[in-house]
């Protein structure tokens, strides 16, 4: 492992390319690149787990293309399939009993699964549709490949095409950390509830989710982005048997290295919940109370520059898991400047930070957004160099 | 780990869903699945090496996406790299050196890829071609997502189309063994070697591979087929860039998990071969012994056939990781049976053993293709079945 501070906070999704690679040790007039989300700060908490999250690995043990010849999923290991169970009941943020459970390589190639599941049987290709600020790698994803199967759509709130549609819909959103519903809301419009940061560190969790098609990644969950695991939760069985032909045609299945390792650090994590230890954080606590502080430390910041940057507000609310009123903490902050500024430009002339434009969102430029997820010196490092900034 | 004996043979590639699925014990009635090549047969050699393919992951281990930001292929584990490579000196099947290396989720993540960099920027769809028996997933493959950057346009022997191609050649090739070689050879024309069998325990190595792209998996060079893990060799680099963005945009990168256990067993491996140790086999050697006495076995019981069955023959050849002339012992006995019969329906109606026919490969029915790689037990088991057809 590297343990090193770098300026790099390596990539999130598919933009790795966009930015600065070169790790050096962070000094004052090196540029900082905030413009990805991999989610270091969970480090320190996975680190004084020490051997309850060990797994060891024999060499004639995982050989098999099989996981469960049984399942409809016969990738999925049943160790992983129980404990995403385990933890969905844990948290109570989304309904999973009596649902199909489908591992994917990352949330990345479940979702491109679920456009291949979602569209196929359409005479004409499929519109995919996000509102805007939606994530930004979904226009890409959805047309590199030049499918005839499907093409991106754009805005939904704009959306007023005829024919088959599918809905993304982020909740929390990538980027602006807004709750979102369904806006386009036709007869026979399909939608993929996007659900990466519905976990007690980034917002109150309101309700137990219950949509035909539900995607979740633990490299947000856990903060285990190297490992590649994300999963759907799928009602339609047809559906679900589409998505286990797209992992099978794509890569047939999904590392079951990582399957493993995802199930046992999901298993301490709803024991710690189930059977609190004393003087220990459970995962979540310590999630919310870092993202928690950062927030706060950021909005004094932005609050000491007269105006030139806005944060969204975000409403407290209930949070059925820790059974009190909490607030929101987006993975991201979604910085605004005042009208007519570059806001990402800006950032790097000013400051040598690195973020995402608004464009790339599909909104103006006066946005940008900056990760919340890096580690605790880069997170400082960042406010240092965004509290220079004065009007 | 399942350690009982199986009726399935799991998946070897896209087809799983085609076969009987159902685990259960072998008995006289039972219909047992030799249609695809999860590879088995390799798991007691593992068994025996204990701690020395032991990997052990603490849970703030390998979080990063990040593998190495300096590197092209910025998901690609150092280990791993180094480890390839080194396999490849040690065994002389392929030049590596000089060469971009990109892991994938599998070598059919790194196809799809391949497709994806060979494909883009051509104004029409390329044509993807294997001469036939061509491996029988290519085609779905390439046609599934209905991509508009290319399409499947069947047996090479045959293509008269012109406009831009992509020949795909397997060597050894599967379902037939054979050693193949571009047969197209039309300028302006690209090819993937699929290289997965080029490996000692299936025939001899009789040069060093040099192809502008080459394909390896993880799965038939040491029968890990459960981590995923396949990697393509490129000497390129505009090529290479397009395989890591495809990997980048379909799943943002390859389980480190696996990558970190690949690297291990695969320096075990060459570290055997490089430093032998007294009364232990090396890999290699182990694989060929394996495969050298089913395939003696199974001709044998071929032979009794009295002309029901019949096998290829392949040439003697000298092997420059043994130091001497060896037989092939391909993953797949390709069986005929004799003109107009139907070799697949003949074998499960008499014998009770799934195969796969050869028109999932582009020719005639006559032919099936019979995998090598199961546990002892099953290839026992089928010898047993096979051995009561009498013309």
């Amino acid at each position: 492992m590297e343990t090193g501070v770098q300026t790099t906070v390596p990539a999130e999704k598919s933009d790795v390319s966009a930015a600065t690679k070169t790790p050096t040790t962070l000094s004052s007039d090196s540029i900082i690149n905030f413009a990805r989300g991999d989610p270091m700060l969970y480090e320190p908490y996975w680190k004084n787990k020490g051997d309850r999250c060990k797994m060891v690995t024999l060499g004639d043990e995982l050989m098999s293309y099989f996981s469960n010849a049984l399942n409809l999923c016969w990738f999925l290991m049943p160790e992983l399939d129980c404990a995403i169970r385990r933890l969905h009941r844990v948290v109570g943020n989304a309904e999973a009993d009596d649902r199909f459970i489908i591992v994917g390589n990352g949330s990345t190639q479940t979702f491109h699964a679920l456009l291949y599941a979602l569209s196929s049987g359409h005479p004409e290709p499929v519109s995919v549709v996000a509102a805007a600020p939606f994530y930004s790698s979904y226009p890409e994803e959805t047309e590199f490949l030049q499918s005839r199967l499907y093409k991106w759509a754009g805005d939904a709130n704009c959306f007023d095409k005829d024919g088959a549609y599918i809905e993304v819909v982020t909740s929390p959103n990538n980027p602006d950390g807004s709750i979102r519903h369904t806006v386009v809301n036709r007869e026979g419009g399909k939608s993929i509830h996007d659900l990466a940061y519905y976990w007690p560190q980034y917002t109150p969790i309101t309700h137990k989710a219950d949509h035909d098609v539900m995607l979740f990644t633990f490299s947000k969950a856990t903060g285990h982005a190297g490992s590649r695991i994300g999963w759907a939760i799928i009602k339609d069985k047809a559906i679900a048997a589409k998505i286990v032909k797209f992992v099978e045609l794509s890569s047939i299945g999904v590392s079951k290295e990582s399957q493993l390792r995802a199930a046992t650090i999901l298993g301490v994590i709803s024991e710690d919940c189930q059977n609190p230890r004393l003087e220990e954080e459970n995962f979540f606590e310590y999630g919310r109370r870092i993202m928690s502080s950062r927030w706060k430390k950021l909005r004094e910041v932005v609050m000491k520059s007269n105006g030139t940057f806005v944060l969204p507000e975000y409403p407290r609310d209930y949070c059925r898991f820790t059974g009190e009123y909490t607030d929101s903490n987006p993975a991201f902050a979604w910085l605004r400047c005042k009208e007519g500024l570059n806001c990402e430009k800006l950032l790097k002339d000013e400051c040598r930070i690195i973020t995402r434009g608004g464009t790339c969102f599909g909104v103006e430029e006066t946005y940008s957004r900056v990760s919340m997820l890096c580690s605790d010196a880069e997170f400082d490092f960042m406010l240092e160099r965004l509290s220079t900034i004065k009007n």
